[in-house]
């Protein structure tokens, strides 16, 4: 349930709501939009008496929101949300968040040759696997610790912020020391205990999209992170799960809309993933920038034919080049900044 | 299979290859690309002696094609097909071809109304059902003969083009006569008789892709329409059906670049059908243009709220008019004119 | 809307519901049941006053049906629909309807040899294709007409009745003639006008479901058969489109339960279209059978190596025998016979 | 790659064998079948001489495994798996695995009333969730140890084995010394974290299909457990989600002859989750006996109407015995033992 208020609202009527509604056991979280108070109240509402906060002074209006993420829902934050580190904006306001390196971190010469390479192109993330989900036991599982101190070695030499994957939650308190925006995969979209203690945490997190997850799902997932009170959860598409057999996954290009239209939140797009295939990676960028996405998290390898996983997806650093410079007409269209 | 030859060849050699071929009872289609002459044969190939053909004088390279789709491959015919009424091109060369108008036929005044305001807007073609497919035989089904005599006044007024759909073989001859781009819908994708009837027109083809048609069974169907003689096939993305259930389908944007590189045909987007929700019209035409669709086709009504069909995913005039000029600049920057 | 009124309503209560009801313009559709006597009316029934009929005598109830198909649904027809040919009962009652035969009818010899070893393990229908569906205009498409007659020589040579496709409106006539049941195959299950002109039959019709059609939209296709005044329509379920590729189909197998729940139409099974696969007919027989489907479609071919279309799935006479002895234990188990 | 041995063959040849496998850094499987004893290499196997081993006196044969899973091949492992409990039988040898009870414990009483109940009707395994996935963090998230604790009692008081589910790693420890067999849930069937810590128990695990994995993936995920030394994995099918809406997901019967086929590992069926209605429990249940499931997991409910989650599929004690028995006469025809 929300509560809007007007902005001159005294003080007093805020925190007698606040109160009443807490005392019934309920949460409040409070937002403030261009126009109006918000109170959002998170629990069983049904024993609000609405009618009586609808009379008190400074209230506009008194709604259910029959949605089950709250935190996450544009209704509660009406304003799109905007992800600093530090006093650094990443996300939001109009630039677009660019991530780029390799699938895996494969050694230290080749994170940071690539990470100067997609530097100088205007990326300012470098993404790179130093802990890799993947399907087979017997397959390449990354180089562990180890990598993430290639990824802290590109960070110095660079200053690009580092987005890697976690896993384990035994890796929670490395993650939270060394890495600058955490991300969460696929496959542990729904991975509710790794959600919650990633809440816990003072980091933006990078959700992917299930394989098959609907828009709901993933949404409820951003609520399991937020409810814990870490609100900096950044969004990613990555192609849902269909019979088509052409592209490994089918783009769900509506997402980006739909999340923008129910949810405050940024999402980005991550091209490599969705189709992987390296000759779509520019087209479906171009269609990723030109529908309103806050980002594009793309796999670039200094040798995509030797890349210990994924190389048939990856471009090189000039290709890269290129396709930034492609988008950025188009980026501009749309009131974008690369 | 493919012969390429040297754009010089001597008239002699391609006459011989074809008579070869065509003596062991299969099809030869002759294109010429900017830089080659291409001969493909349709049919059993394994009875052609390959190395015989590769050792003629002009002979560049011989080689199979897997795909099952012959005259719809870009391999057959590496050059991007435009598609022409008349001396007027209708798509292709950069030109996006632009349709809109309602769902449905209603009445005179209704279809001219719309055509008039979709002129102005720089569409080019009226769309407008005058026969129906509906999920149930109780629901409307359209004007019929009534609504093409009111599409073809709207013409009359306006000079706008007719798109609209054709459901039986009773109707084949009334559409080579008075519409000029003969739709065929998603649920008639695989209707193999009414394809193979309307490959023995001489009229532009508007096929869409069935609901849950893999891009190698559409560009099959396009096949079907090419082998009887008919080249002018325009592809229309309108959604495929997924698991997802917050957009009506899912608009798979991937299949345009997909379709790019498997076929020369054109590929047109159908923004309304795939979402179905008025408000996403104008993120998903941006996304169609800045991946390099050839066009849109827009379901747009005077009066949205009263349509008698599919209301719900038609937007105004002025709604269509804002969309078109804020496709513009994105269309620039994709080397696209609308 | 349905009227359900006991069985000892006056003649007159009936008349002078239908009457008024028919006066408003809709269709009225009587049956009866066990316990009560069933009027459906189907059109605009805002228009009926509902609370006047509900007072006339002999009315139990009244009652909204809000599913839009209406002679398919169970509430207006609560009994299982019994369908025979003359007067020999082919499906329902608890006989289950066995179809075997050769996925093309390939010469007199062939489908005569297959035709007598079903028979003998107590096939009473023989299936083959004379005109094939097939998704590219290259593939054999059926001996058309020639095949036709084939068919008709095995039932003289067997007194098995003959169910073979159905694919172009111009060979209504023959079908009618010649064919004892008219198969609509899964990519026509959307094709209205074909749906309609079978509805004008008086033949039964095997309704496939299409590739990814919801159950509602294959009732509804039924509804467009049935509103045509053909109301022996046998559905086949026949696999959906899912993004599992190990089975070329994935057989809903819930679907059987969900047409007995909604819809009183006896409902077949085709194990061999939808894995693909010759091991796995057998399995997916069990299977159908234990949940109450009411027959089976099976592909047998004397010579499934070297079938002209889908000797993969196709099994030999000796197998169908095989399986045939190893289902009755479990048709009886649920009261069914072969 | 396997390496089939005769059953007489020199245990020098068999040490030779593993010991030069070894060496060069690959791990060697074996197991025996009725007919001979297999040698399962797993790890890079371009490196073995295949020749030479050939001709080594007792080889019979030697072939790659091109599946990415080994150990839950049934190459690698011909027969079918049996697992015990100490020295009961609990899955395997035609004994059909029956589990039921409540979605989640809610109370002492209600949990031991149900077991109480389901071992009257015959089952051996009491489910019941005590840490519970729910797509929301506002959603009742079940009783946690409390709920372990009632499920104990409700063991000593039935001699039931229980059932129930790990959401994380951080109750190992738990899981181990209280749980007869633990589950591993669809939205954590690849956390790959928790697939592995599972893999080092010495429990029976129940491995949940994730809603959208294909077949290979979820044996990929048993492989996971597998390769850790934990054997002893039986996988469950619960319905794959599709675009069809009438049942809440879609029960992929051909699932079970498929695994089967590829894998000798025991599977059951879940048909409560998987269509989400009460009254498909029983035809779902027939189809999955009929087809060759080795169990079945059904929740049971002692009050439906009011169960903390899940109540729209759970059926009554008294409902659960009725299906029970009508299922006996199935299972009997298909040579399994409830």
């Amino acid at each position: 349930m929300i509560i809007k208020l007007k902005k001159d609202v005294d003080e007093k009527v805020i925190l007698e709501i606040k109160e009443k509604i807490e005392e019934l056991g309920l949460t409040v979280v409070e937002n403030t939009s261009k126009e109006e108070i918000i109170l959002g109240a998170i629990g069983n509402t049904k024993v609000i008496d609405i009618e009586k906060i609808k009379n008190l002074d400074g209230v506009i209006d008194v709604c259910v929101v029959k949605e089950a993420y709250k935190r996450a829902s544009r209704k509660f934050h009406p304003e799109d949300t905007v992800i600093k580190i530090g006093d650094e904006v990443i996300i939001g306001n109009g630039k677009l968040m660019m991530i780029a390196g390799p699938c895996s971190v494969e050694s230290e010469e080749q994170v940071i040759e690539i990470a100067k390479k997609v530097k100088a192109s205007g990326a300012k993330f470098l993404r790179g696997g130093a802990f890799k989900p993947r399907t087979s036991p017997y397959a390449f599982q990354g180089l562990k610790y180890e990598g993430l101190e290639m990824l802290k070695k590109a960070r110095e030499a660079t200053g690009l912020k580092i987005v890697t994957e976690l896993m384990s939650i035994d890796d929670l308190e490395v993650f939270e020391k060394d890495v600058d925006v955490i991300q969460i995969g696929a496959r542990n979209m729904q991975n509710f205990d790794l959600l919650k203690k990633a809440g816990k945490l003072n980091k933006p997190i990078l959700l992917k999209r299930g394989i098959a997850a609907t828009i709901e799902e993933w949404l409820m997932s951003a609520e399991y992170i937020m409810s814990e009170g870490n609100s900096n959860v950044i969004l990613c598409e990555r192609g849902i799960r269909t019979y088509e057999t052409t592209t490994r996954n089918t783009l769900d290009i509506s997402a980006i809309p739909m999340i923008k239209k129910l949810s405050h939140l940024p999402i980005i797009v991550d091209p490599s993933h969705a189709a992987g295939l390296r000759w779509m990676v520019e087209p479906l960028s171009k269609a990723a920038v030109a529908i309103g996405a806050d980002g594009l998290i793309i796999e670039v390898h200094n040798n995509p034919e030797k890349a210990l996983c994924d190389g048939k997806q990856s471009i090189t650093p000039d290709m890269y080049d290129d396709i930034v410079n492609r988008l950025r007409p188009i980026a501009e269209s749309v009131d974008r900044i690369i």
